[in-house]
């Protein structure tokens, strides 16, 4: 499967999986509905796992701009191919923000509650407040992209290498990083809903602005830039952290 | 051990521990009364576990005629295996049905509301809309059985193939395989209830529907269809796409 | 570490977790009041981890008269050493729940409740019916004892064999046999609480009979031999079934 | 890296991590309000997780004194080395309360409770007892110490002996340690809230000194010597009893 492929789909899967449980939680009248936090950090953390392990192999599962962003400036992901990358997993999210949205169609239907509608989409944050949420946002990308960093020690290849599987986490990684977006979101997901991921959080938004008047939801766009800002400055302070304290 | 005897026993166990927990969340004065959501998809993960790692070696773990039909549509399971294969699952299921009956037996026999002992045998649709429901038990399958192709990717043989272990998932699949049923339980089970395989919820009801006097509680017939049809195409769009993406 | 010191000290470690998180749920004033089944399945699964953990190399891990009993009926464990592992295990059972009982000191002083104090120690039915929780006690040992053959198949060696391990759970086996009680537990644990083995119900049972008059609370003798006689006819069903199967 | 820089980095991860769960539970208007025990058990494993994967290969991931305590009367690490590492485990607990208070800054401002802001810090007992909650604290040490002896038993290197890897625990033994502090949070947390580890619970209680007028909450110094001198004698007895059971 081509790399791209692969990050598109892969995306898509962790959006579909990632935002399915928001809206399982969220939406009236589901199966889960009011189910808590435990339920949605558990399913983001196996979403993670699944597309992960399902993309892994072909392109090293990054699924997220921020984790390509992190190991181009590490050093070990060509700088050309991360436009293609970043846009492979932009597509995905909205892709998988669609899905959602005809999977739970009957729930949307329902529910009254714009944020319930907009949080299966986008995240928002509990306490708005620009500055803390860019802080927090930065900070769960830092620990996500350096943790990932010391998983993939041994595996890191060096820049222009050609490996045989694309850098990145391979399928062995499936169960760490997934661990770790669970940790992520147990513990620092209280403030702004954990985004870390630019694609998972702008992705859906698109699709939920071409669906929002039949949603009768807002897709909140004066909040957007921090979920996609907070995990690039992230991304980048861990990758030169992560080259200073192992220099 | 035969590898029909496998999946009839795998099957029975997967429905007993699947179903037993409905029963104890949902059937009055259990001890897990009302636990919620994390209860049941957590279980239904552990008995897809458990299953796996009894039958792995001896029948492939399919225990679900959706996984026998996407193997045999993908090229990679002997298509004169499938009846026998489904048929010893829907015979397990249906023992695992009357089982989780004697089991819950005293508790049966306090609970009123017909909804909740219905539901220890086979799933009914939060809101009750034949296209998008089937629609939901499309998806999931087409995740579950997508990810299986990922999962057992190194080990599927060629069709005509004499593996040493039948297609399937092996033992070593268990821990990947329930995590994925997990993720889809959390993400993708609050609308239908996930039944995403057809012995699951077919093989109980015939159970519910021989007991359904002694229980005063109908099988609802006019759902079966669509958590058999829906795992059924889920499957094979599973088995075309993978062909595709993979060529 | 001799193997009946290991048998004694796990048991001792397996009911302290195991009974401990009952204490932290059930009595009052603790940081884990009421915080449900999800709680005490996912800590006895833990607990199993644990003791598993620390005595596999050494004893096997059976921590259970009826893993005993079901692997000497299968022949694989030598039956002059049965005594002496059961022994160690009820020995392990009645400090454990001494030291539950320590441990707790201050929040047994406040608690009411004589039903939960006593679940600090041993099992009592949700609905008593003794035939009904005697079945659920051997189904769930069945489950048990079966699934641990199928975990520890490769590794179970003859009767009379010397093997480097002692027969039963090695520490690999820890996190299969770990999920294996918490599925159990998630599932099958509605009815009677899910007992099964005798030394984690007999054990403390009678560390309360001795603490009986200080806590206000009786040990319930009438209905302590349900998950004894249970256990172990799970085991010798679930032994003569897997020989069977396995022929 | 250098290992004492990885306990600095790697117990200030801890903490942030660990105390983050506390905040997201207990504080004001978070998306984890009022999760419960599950949510702040499993996040303190995974917090374990995540410290002990990114620090095992560089400094063996104590992360804790008690077990560089234990670990030293045990034999297999250096006394020499034990300030060092003490010292840099109780300034990264000191950095990772600092870290918590700006990460949950908008939340602390919006809580009256002092005990809620407090716990985001360090532990208190449900009932206070210093005798019975400094037996508590020695018995949680004992079993995490004993039992990480078992899950590295194969790897502890003799004193004296220059091991590839620094002594404790590498990133293999990251799940098995999860697990343990898991099982450690769900069965004996629920008197003392489990510190188990002076770092943890005295470095974030002098950052919250330092922060105590801003936050309105005082350190509550009167406790402080039960979380550090229980477990100290718990990793010392846990030393003893290995040395003598497996001698």
């Amino acid at each position: 499967m081509n790399a791209y492929l692969a990050e598109f789909l892969g995306t898509a899967l962790l959006v579909l999986m990632g935002n399915g449980v928001v809206a399982n939680v969220c939406l009236n009248k589901t199966k889960g509905n009011s189910s808590g936090w435990i339920v949605i950090t558990t399913a983001w953390a196996f979403a993670v796992y699944v597309a992960v392990v399902a993309t892994g192999p072909y392109s090293g599962a990054h699924l997220n701009p921020a984790v390509t962003l992190g190991l181009a400036a590490h050093g070990s992901f060509a700088w050309a191919m991360v436009p293609g990358y970043i846009g492979a997993q932009l597509l995905g999210g909205i892709l998988g923000g669609f899905v959602v949205y005809l999977f739970y169609y009957s729930h949307f239907a329902v529910t009254e509650d714009e944020g319930a509608k907009r949080a299966c989409f986008c995240t928002e944050p509990a306490i708005r407040s620009y500055g803390n949420n860019l802080f927090c946002e930065i900070i769960g990308t830092v620990v996500l992209v350096s943790v990932i960093f010391y998983i993939t020690a041994g595996s890191i290849a060096l820049p222009g290498t050609e490996a045989e599987t694309p850098i990145g986490l391979g399928s062995i990684g499936a169960l760490p990083v997934a661990i770790l977006v669970w940790a992520i979101g147990l513990s620092l997901g209280g403030t702004t809903g954990y985004a870390i991921n630019p694609a998972r959080d702008l992705g859906p938004r698109i699709a939920l602005s071409l669906l929002s008047k039949k949603l009768n939801a807002s897709p909140d766009w004066g909040y957007s830039w921090v979920p996609v800002l907070g995990p690039c400055i992230g991304a980048i302070i861990a990758a030169i952290g992560y080259n200073l304290v192992m220099a």
